[in-house]
């Protein structure tokens, strides 16, 4: 496509390129992201901001030797261009394609599997210390941003690593967010020290030191480091992270390609962990992305000239109506609050927090907190409701069961992106959440399939179970509806024939599924009856009787089969219905790669083909 | 037992004793937590650092209006004492008796229930939120020790209490110690801070100015404040916790009754979330475990006089096996490295750090890092160990599954104290990790019964499995073994005859259990089979063919039954063995209050008693 990005096969090539190209190459890879996203989608505003970044980074460091790792991993696509799969990166995020995130199995390049936040530098220094086991020289680089910077994990890796007696290099990547705009006391504090008088004249101080010094290394940078120390309490106060151990450099331009291979340059020097501190624009260099970084963290495809999404409008989603059903009970009841782990849009929660921001509550990329405030708010008779991906969710198990469950509050989980997300792969998938509720006392789950279901489970959840209750629903929006099926259940709907040899049992979306895969093997002469579960704990007794004289049950589930609801469901059924057919169930066994969701289902026989060719071969061949 | 105590049924009564009383008091205290804990076992040297501590707690401030969140809950005996709880005192941890921890279910007292580290300044924000809607006046204080400030989630609760605009009171208990000794940035941070010139000198000042002016009260100390932030880049440089918007205070003597008492007065006046930064001696009072803190921190009964235990010696323990087994595995392979999470004596790695500190591992109380940093090591070819007690797993659970299992790393976990831990109570249970590896790809678990089990497992752990795996173990002591028992099976072992009508599938201790069961059973003319599984992921297919023809199969389990091995046996049992006998499983529905582990399996029902009624009552009578 373009001159200079043909000749950069691996990092290596950037080190035979003049700064100047360096900084043309820059801005042929910035449209090469901004093309490819506008076509595919994903995440484009934090992959903008670390463009100069990444060049410096690959253009200083000995790449695959050297280990970048970087947390959560939407910001490594220039990472991915300039390591071997520049002509694969259209393919991104595409069923068979590169992943959207750093990939162990994708890449040499790609130190540590990521999509999680605020795992990097527990991993980097794991990575370090097993090389200084082993007598082996190199780098260790953690990437992380100060949205990553909010959650524990991140700390709790400070405070380990600010130990180490070795070079480790710790990249706060500075943008002012997380998604949307970062919150809490660390999000002050960063943005005092970038407001400092002292920022730009750190900074051309640093600058001045190193011009002035012919030789630049460990002295130069040991003595900088003395001379901070000294001017820090009057300019600075210390920093946090010199206070964890680190040497904190910064804060630096984190476009400004020259002086960011300089700092990196005298960075691998050191025999000590360091922290720099570098400020980067979310969406730079894309005018609609820098003027709203937030609605371009992650997209779907859009126009590149207008910036407008090109994807047919396909109205609201769950997220959506989520957040105005709880606004509707939130204007009746001032016990409901809202919390969200720095997901305030992707949850649904922007009218909520307008609405009500004494009872809104951001909390950083803090699952762990989220989970125990809400014990600590329901504990004094409020009705919190965390507002969470499936995926992150896992985050807070413990203090589901510790904060929560053992507290005996009321707590309310209102579980998003539950099941298959698609695109973002096997570190996004929300496949865990159903197992890992069935195993916890005192819980009960929803798991509804369209809106109408939706929200009288939420107001279920809120007013009808005594204790904590989840509330989880799938990415995207309703599927498939047939006219004649009514929800008017409690706990559980029946759909066909009652006479119906053979059941299928299911719940949330794939009941979508399950009606087409009725139809077709209607065609063939088989008859079913459809069992769809709203509540998937406890599981409606009238359920398993429902199903109790069929031939065959067959339970499919859009989540981990072992551990799952359906092996409870059939272990009630035969024990306590005293069931003598045959019952099979079918749900997810390993970790599902990145595809559309509807490919996701259709690999995993989940979709109505699957459900049709199960049936068919498991029953009706025997 | 003693003048003063004897007047003391709830707080108020404090507030009728002179200050020359409260301190007479606090020695009465000391010597009934000492008699008590002698006699029923119980943490010791944690509540002999608080005492002053509580008492000046309970005098200042108004409780139960007023909030007390102990962080652990292992420092609250004094609390109970003097929270109407004084007579019970002699019953704690045991059946029907207190709690060793703080329990909303037992006092209204106790705020949050409490038993895993790190959750207090989080609870209590959700509380003081709570209240501050609810236009509540009154205070909220969370006690927090310098080990439990090593968690992440103790961060982020710092990091979104620091916006909190009203009194927001946390105190930080620096005893210098988790168990043993703290390990971390944080910990040299706060040596640092205790050792600096202007501590005592601090103090003095602090004490200077409140003693010149006349009325204490909030501009007094916002002037201090301000003093203090001048001053302090000179002294002291900022504190982390101001950059994390607290206010600073401290360090103070947490034994100087008076001046706690005259700090309290002062910082609850305060509308700014402050952190009082106080200085205790784990086991002040009682010269062994002044001297041995650590090993006075969780002590089985002991003798008064000579500090010596006086438990009979039970013999070696599975930690101990464990540790020795892996020193064993380590002096061969120098890639094998040991994890814990400042548990290093509980799970017995002390010999292991002696013999190899450069391969062990620390992390303090963080098992959210151990597990990524685990992951991290294992993605450079270490093989690491990290050897923590199963409910304090449940912390690391993401990361098991993000940092570990999509990385397809070799990491192996040594899950200690799995299944009932007793005393302890619901907190501490380990019954979770089974369910939950049971749903993630990947895992190979191993619960061995007995030492050579134990030890082979470890090795097919280490060795013969490609991907991660767990070796999970009991506290306590290996139990009863047939002598004419074999462990000789890959995955599972059989014991009696195989024609035998009747199975009893278990596996880990339970089995001592089935086999005193079948003798039983065998006496009433029921012949059983028992099938001892080792490997209880992925399930050995030989296990279930082994029971394929029975008439009846019980699956007993030290776990939750819902989503746990059973049910996924069970599962297996009909759909590939087209099994079409009777199946029930029987394992743990709720939460597990404290008691002797025996007397907990009795009230199960997993216990021999408990095996044989099952037996009886669901097949032998139907």
């Amino acid at each position: 496509m373009s001159n200079l990005l043909d000749r950069i096969q691996t990092p290596a090539d950037l080190k035979k390129l003049s700064m100047k190209e360096l900084q043309e190459l820059c801005g042929e890879i910035r449209s090469y992201i901004i093309q490819t996203v506008a076509h595919n989608g994903g995440h484009l505003a934090s992959n903008l901001g670390t463009v100069e970044l990444t060049v410096a980074l690959h253009r200083v460091f000995g790449t695959p030797d050297d280990k970048i790792v970087w947390d959560v991993g939407h910001q490594a696509y220039t990472h991915k261009i300039l390591t071997g799969r520049k002509d694969q990166f259209p393919t991104i995020r595409t069923q068979g394609g590169l992943s959207g995130f750093p990939n162990r199995q994708e890449s040499e390049w790609d130190a540590f599997t990521a999509g999680h936040s605020s795992t990097s530098i527990s991993a980097a220094l794991g990575i370090a210390q097993a090389r200084a086991l082993k007598g082996k020289p190199g780098h260790v680089i953690a990437v992380i941003g100060d949205g990553a910077l909010t959650g524990g994990l991140a700390y709790e890796g400070l405070n380990n690593a600010g130990r180490f007696g070795k070079n480790f290099i710790v990249i706060l990547n500075d943008n002012k967010m997380s998604i949307s705009r970062n919150v809490g006391s660390i999000a002050r504090y960063l943005a005092h020290m970038r407001t400092k008088p002292g920022y730009l004249k750190a900074k051309s101080n640093v600058e001045t030191i190193m011009n002035r010094i012919p030789v630049i290394g460990p002295p130069v940078w040991a003595a900088c480091h003395s001379l901070k120390a000294v001017l820090r309490s009057l300019l600075y106060n210390s920093t946090l992270f010199e206070d964890m151990g680190f040497y904190y450099y910064g804060p630096f331009d984190g476009h400004d390609l020259p002086h960011l291979i300089e700092v990196l340059e005298s960075a691998k020097t050191i025999d000590h962990p360091l922290l720099l501190h570098i400020v980067t624009e979310k969406g730079r260099g894309y005018s609609y992305a820098e003027k709203n970084p937030g609605a371009f963290h992650g997209v779907s495809s859009f126009n590149v000239q207008t910036g407008k999404s090109s994807a047919t409008s396909v109205g609201e989603k769950y997220s959506a109506v989520f957040g105005r059903a709880l606004c509707g009970f939130a204007e009746e009841d001032s016990r409901i609050c809202a919390i969200t782990a720095a997901m305030k849009t992707g949850t649904g929660l922007e009218e909520f927090s307008r609405r009500f921001p004494q009872r809104f509550f951001d909390t950083g990329i803090a699952e762990e907190h989220a989970v125990t405030f809400a014990g600590g708010l329901a504990s004094q008779g409020m009705i919190p409701v965390f507002a969470v991906y499936s995926t992150f969710l896992q985050r807070g198990y413990d203090q589901i069961i510790h904060d929560v469950a053992i507290q005996r509050v009321k707590v309310v989980f209102a579980v998003d992106r539950a099941g298959i997300v698609g695109e973002d792969g096997e570190t996004h998938q929300g496949i865990f959440d159903a197992a890992f509720f069935n195993a916890i006392p005192g819980m009960t789950v929803y798991s509804p399939c369209y809106y109408d279901e939706m929200i009288t489970d939420l107001r279920r959840a809120l007013y009808e179970i005594p204790g904590m209750a989840a509330v989880r629903y799938p990415r995207g929006t309703e599927p498939f509806r047939p006219v004649d099926f009514l929800h008017n259940g409690d706990g559980f709907d029946r759909y066909g024939k009652a006479e119906a040899p053979c059941a299928i049992v299911t719940y949330g979306r794939l009941f979508a599924q399950a009606c087409q895969a009725r139809s077709q093997l209607q065609k063939i002469g088989i008859d079913t009856e459809l069992i769809k579960l709203d509540r998937i704990k406890p599981l409606p007794e009238d359920a398993l009787k429902a199903v109790a004289e069929k031939q065959a049950v067959f339970f499919f589930e859009e989540g981990m089969q072992s551990g799952g609801v359906g092996e409870h469901f059939e272990s009630m059924l035969y024990e306590k219905e005293n069931y003598c057919g045959m019952c099979r169930v079918h749900g997810i066994l390993n970790f599902v790669a990145h595809a559309t969701a509807a490919q996701c289902l259709h690999t995993l026989g989940l979709d109505a083909d699957g459900m049709v060719q199960t049936i068919v071969s498991e029953w009706k061949q025997q």
